[in-house]
């Protein structure tokens, strides 16, 4: 990619949110904010059991309440299940003979009033036959287990094996070998607008559905399939979104509840999840088990790595199996290691099932990965530092797992990241004061992903010059709280020539923009900004074909800078944009659209989880400073330094911003955060006791940009949404263990684990 | 224009109305039912007087009334005038030193409810200077008249003058000469949905004005220099669309009103015109005074014509010059007539000023050219038909006002209009029915225009198709409930080869959809369709590469019908349209856009005027059939049999729907229709009072369509929105001559002058 020759006007500018203003002084209209005429309010059953048979659904009483339009069972509904991943579907939409967790779906109501509503649910009398459950993956994995899916035999969903190289000889030849389990907990992202939706038919029999999504294109699919309805009969509209962090990735239940009651009731009909809702039915961060063992060579070399992972699938197919065969993947970077292998085992139990929250598995495995090379230092004497800086994949590298690293700043965020923090000074220091140090990789412009009939990794854009050189960008990327619309607005500026603040940007609307595969592995940026960047090329050859006639010029010859078109060279010789569009639509006749397509070359797919690679690596170091009470066992988070390889930061406050929020979530589930399930029972469904980082808690945060300039990102972006917070956990693990010498491989960080670790380690001294 | 060897799957198929379930079942959300959050209540304070010098505004009592939110004089805008053509512009949002007709706009006050904003309008103080005041063109063109505008020293607001030919040498020629003078009255369009508008400003003063709006691109013209704002900070919304027919061409000002009553309250404001104001304040149609000479030799060779118009202009400038100068060009047609003189005058009088209204001026001139034909052919002893036959314009014709006849079918229009009633058997029978017959031609093409820096004629459009092979169509022409967003669908799926069904139609959002210049002189079919068939070639241009790569066949030897693309002659090889799109989608990675612009070549402009030429004319001959009572004037129209050349009748059932509602209006001002204008003040502002034509009155029509196929217009067709009203008026009057030998001159047609002009003719046969 071409870039400007290091000068731009547009892009690496701290614009501020396009929809900033009107989000700060409370003028954005959320969807629940929106009301329709003749609009019904939709609430939802949902099983108390974890595990039961349902016997009999009697609506009738409910049917009756004055106010009531629509009950809905499964026998209203043609029962075909879903999932974002279509193979492997096995969630109705209400839940027929079975509920295997909960807050699963049996039925719902569309009423005049929410209070109606909910007055309904009451009246519907279920009978179940309850059933044994088991809520932890070891033990759904024991032979007499209860099984959910009892047609399966057997509660593994998927197993997923790989080995790269030779694991076995690669252990031979190691000198140490390390072997650990570390755990996870399930973290839920905590939107702060809660899931909702609204449903409503034309006469034509069209479904129109306003939805939280993050992937409106993949939703009219996912819709068309278990309504069902052909595509063409769907529309769905995105609005401001208040957070989705991955957990909006896919359809919910709520989504084809809601338009299941619109139809029966004739009504557009409204669905918006309770704070306990969220809590309790959200698509979370899938808790693992990880079992990680690694070999190395005396003088620091890392020659084999195995993992075996086991993932709490919950009680239905989601994300768990591609994010954990992913895992794979990732392990095989950071580090040059040329033998791995990897077992992950996805398996259900009678909890919530969880899906896509930032990072998508990553901050799971860096926390074990890296967590184990702060071990492995420890153990061969080394500095991290070095270790890191001695293995670490470099640019050209292509990993064992084929991935093509195109631009890699890693050992720059390492030396960055040290330097910053006087690393080399701070480390192994007395006194409960410690530093922990981490590193990750991460897609950096989203992922060849292979779904069912999909096998690709692209955005497209349609942009209209106005006759005043103004312009309207339209792109089905969803921005969803990232701020992808204002630098997709950049790009759009830069490649023009015009300002930023002449452009106007429309997003995902499946009638209106062109498709996006949706926002996800990091992707917005470099693939959607690509699309516009070729759409902002086709217009800008329009203007330079009319400017070449007008100024008599070659069109070679012409740069579009400023909101002018001009002679290289030459900037006198020019005219102004806003002058060529009022030329080119009243004295030509021309109006001035454009379109752009980006279908990554680079990426390859992985027919056998669908997860392929990515056509560019984004790539973090950070450094965690920490304090931690002996007597309480508190953690106090003082600096997070993380040096990040986004290629280019195309928008400086915002990139802050991601890495800042990242932070907010990285620290809070390292220390905090965590779905307390007692028998499948969520305990802390509200914010009182979901314990978020608040911003008392919230620690100084320095970033640091490393701009690698990837030779494909728009001017050398790559993505940095996910990245920031994948390597907190080990790295403050990592920090703790710096200051009082205790390891924690278990998330959260909780001050009893440190206590207990403490005094088992106080009780070895002793002995 | 190629077409499909006239097999058509799309076009020529009487699809019903897209939007037509939604309209019927009462589903359709017009402007009016729309509520925005925190919306307020605007209304428009009118003058009472005709003519008056404003002393003084006082709104302390309004604002300080419960519930007022803001109150708005011509102190709180810039007093930018505004028109149409904007050379001319002298009517300012809100009046500022004079008033110049009843229901001047003044004041206006944006309240909470329309109730307290209507009170707050009676507590605004207004002291006013009476002024003499002039109601009648003549008397504004006495030298002792009043001027509206004192500045400019006469009330003669234009006066268009253009000779072809030698006039006077031409009526030497003549064996006959005719001169006679034809009036027209105001009429009003009788909008079902009264004018309308809601205005809002988001965070970073960006205005949008949903609006009732044929052209939604030039509202924003008219509104970003009155405001005055940036282009690029507003944006229009054209909703369904309750009635326009010209009138909705050009701002109105309630529309700057709206905004600025929105600016100063912060809130959004919606105001809905009273059916009175809508009577009241309309652009109506104009009333003319028409001086016609026409000079004939006795063979029946038309050999001069001459004609001075006056039309009343009524307060402020609007398109009455436009109007006005475009007769003439209208009197180069339907005959071959080698000299033509025209003297047009616009002049200002305290009535309200008047707009487009379907036609254009047309029913006006052509009520008084084809009156005159029939008098002629009486004079000469000839059947009009015949003489109609001898002198109509034909195929390749250039008309001396430089019109490009491409395509005409009037000879067969006569032919066929005449067959079809049993002409020459009912002409001149005796007894009080009687049958008359009315040619026309009108611009079948938009025409080129030419205001400030406007110089073409073009409309575009942007495709979508989705993965499933259904297309999204954006284009920024206007559906005025004429049906063009059917018949752009129609022409999408002709062109696509695709089904109708799976086109959706977006259409006329400023910030989303291609520009166009509006709906307008039948431009939408022809200029807004052809750019509709360019983007629908791109789209089938990036099907047929996919699919010659995929059949292994020669892009050129591919065809699209039916929703496959098959090798010609061999359809069985082919592959269909859907599995072509998912392939391009999920295979190739290509999302399919596609984007089309038409600017049509043929037309050419008029500097002087600003009325240019048509890139295409459509044709119609009608013969009425009426019955007259003698002892009540009452006339009954039997039958209206309308041969229409259009083309191609892209849709029939769409253009009988035309035809039908053309002849509803054009029987209605033919017979009884006019605003009661006592001293500038209308007495029949409402419907009991005005008297449209009603279902009881309405005769049987029997359309026929000629099918010219026109070598420039998508699929061969031209607009027809226009022309089926035009003939109407000559058709009855010249029936009303053949049933009772009267002929009345002057429109409306009611009975007191019949019973007039028939006591005067039996007076002479008395005398």
């Amino acid at each position: 990619m071409a870039d400007h020759g290091g000068e731009f006007s547009a892009v690496g500018k701290s614009f501020p949110r396009l929809e900033g203003f009107e989000k700060v002084t409370g003028a954005t209209r959320f969807l629940t904010d929106l009301e329709l005429p003749g609009m019904l309010y939709g609430k939802v059953l949902r099983s108390s059991f974890p595990h039961a048979r349902i016997i009999s659904i009697d609506t009738k009483r409910a049917e009756e309440l004055s106010g009531v339009k629509a009950v809905i069972t499964a026998a209203d509904t043609p029962k075909i299940p879903f999932c974002i991943i279509p193979r492997v579907a096995n969630k109705l939409p209400l839940e027929d003979k079975k509920v295997r967790y909960i807050g699963d779906e049996i039925a719902a109501v569309a009423a005049e009033t929410e209070e109606i509503a909910s007055e309904a649910l009451g009246l519907i009398e279920v009978v179940y036959e309850e059933l044994p459950a088991v809520f932890e993956p070891e033990d759904a994995l024991k032979p007499d287990a209860p099984l959910l899916y009892e047609e399966k035999g057997t509660n593994i969903a998927e197993h997923f094996h790989k080995e790269y190289g030779n694991v076995e000889k690669g252990f031979q030849e190691a000198d140490h070998i390390l072997d650990d389990r570390f755990e996870t907990s399930p973290v839920t992202p905590c939107c702060m607008e809660p899931r909702s939706c609204i449903a409503s038919f034309d006469g034509s029999g069209r479904l129109t559905l306003i939805a939280n999504t993050q992937a409106p294109f993949s939703l009219r699919q996912e819709l068309s399939k278990v309504i069902p309805l052909p595509i063409k009969k769907i529309r769905i509209i995105k609005l401001p979104i208040g957070g989705a962090f991955g957990s909006r990735l896919g359809m919910d239940s709520i989504d084809p509840i809601c338009a299941f009651l619109s139809r029966k009731s004739g009504r557009p009909v409204k669905i918006v999840n309770t704070r306990e809702e969220e809590f309790v039915t959200s698509r979370y961060r899938y808790r693992m088990a990880i079992h990680l063992k690694t070999g190395v060579k005396k003088d620091g070399t890392l020659v084999a790595r195995e993992a075996k992972v086991i993932t709490d699938n919950g009680a239905h197919n989601y994300q768990g199996y591609t994010i954990t065969a992913g895992l794979c993947q990732k392990l095989t970077f950071v580090y040059k290691i040329p033998n791995i292998k990897f077992d992950g085992y996805v398996v259900y139990t009678n909890n919530v099932y969880g899906g896509a929250f930032r990072g998508y598995g990553n901050p799971q495995i860096t926390f074990a990965a890296e967590s184990h090379i702060d071990m492995i230092a420890e153990k061969l004497g080394m500095d991290v530092l070095d270790l890191s800086l001695q293995n670490i994949v470099e640019p050209g590298y292509e990993t064992i797992s084929n991935c093509q690293i195109t631009s890699c700043g890693l050992r720059e965020c390492l030396i960055r990241a040290a330097d910053a923090t006087g690393w080399r000074q701070k480390r192994r220091r007395p006194g409960r004061r410690g530093i922990g140090m981490a590193s990750m990789q991460h897609a950096g412009g989203g992922i060849k992903i292979f779904f069912g009939n999909i096998n690709c990794n692209y955005s497209s854009a349609a942009m209209k010059m106005n006759e005043d050189g103004s312009v309207n960008l339209m792109t089905g990327s969803s921005d969803i709280g990232q701020g992808s619309d204002t630098v997709l607005a950049q790009i759009a500026a830069e490649e023009l020539g015009i300002r930023f603040e002449d452009i106007r940007v429309t997003t995902a609307d499946t009638d209106l923009t062109p498709m996006c595969l949706g926002t996800y592995g990091d992707r917005v940026t470099f693939v959607g900004g690509r699309a516009v960047q070729s759409a902002a090329r086709d217009v800008k050859k329009q203007l330079l074909d009319l400017a070449s006639e007008i100024l008599e010029a070659n069109i070679d010859d012409l740069e579009s800078r400023e909101g002018r078109v001009f002679v290289k060279g030459s900037p006198e010789k020019g005219i102004s944009i806003p002058e060529l569009a009022e030329f080119s639509y009243f004295k030509k006749g021309r109006p001035i659209l454009g379109r752009g397509i980006y279908d990554d070359p680079i990426s390859k797919p992985d027919y056998g989880t669908g997860y392929g690679t990515s056509p560019a690596y984004s790539f973090a170091s950070q450094v965690a400073e920490v304090e931690v009470d002996v007597e309480t066992g508190k953690v106090k988070v003082l600096r997070i330094t993380s040096a990040q390889d986004l290629g280019k930061a195309l928008n400086p406050m915002a990139v802050r911003g991601q890495i800042e929020g990242a932070m907010a979530q990285g620290i809070g589930s390292t220390l905090f955060e965590r779905l307390d399930w007692v028998k499948g029972r969520t305990l802390n469904s509200n914010f009182l006791d979901y314990r978020m980082l608040t911003a008392l808690d919230m620690p100084a945060v320095e970033p640091i940009f490393i701009e690698s300039i990837d030779p494909n990102g728009p001017f050398g972006a790559k993505g940095v949404g996910e990245p920031a917070l994948v390597p907190t956990a080990a790295a403050i693990a990592n920090a703790i263990y710096d200051a009082v010498g205790v390891r924690i491989k278990s998330l959260p960080i909780t001050p009893d684990k440190i206590l207990a670790a403490l005094e088992e380690k106080n009780s070895i001294y002793k002995r």
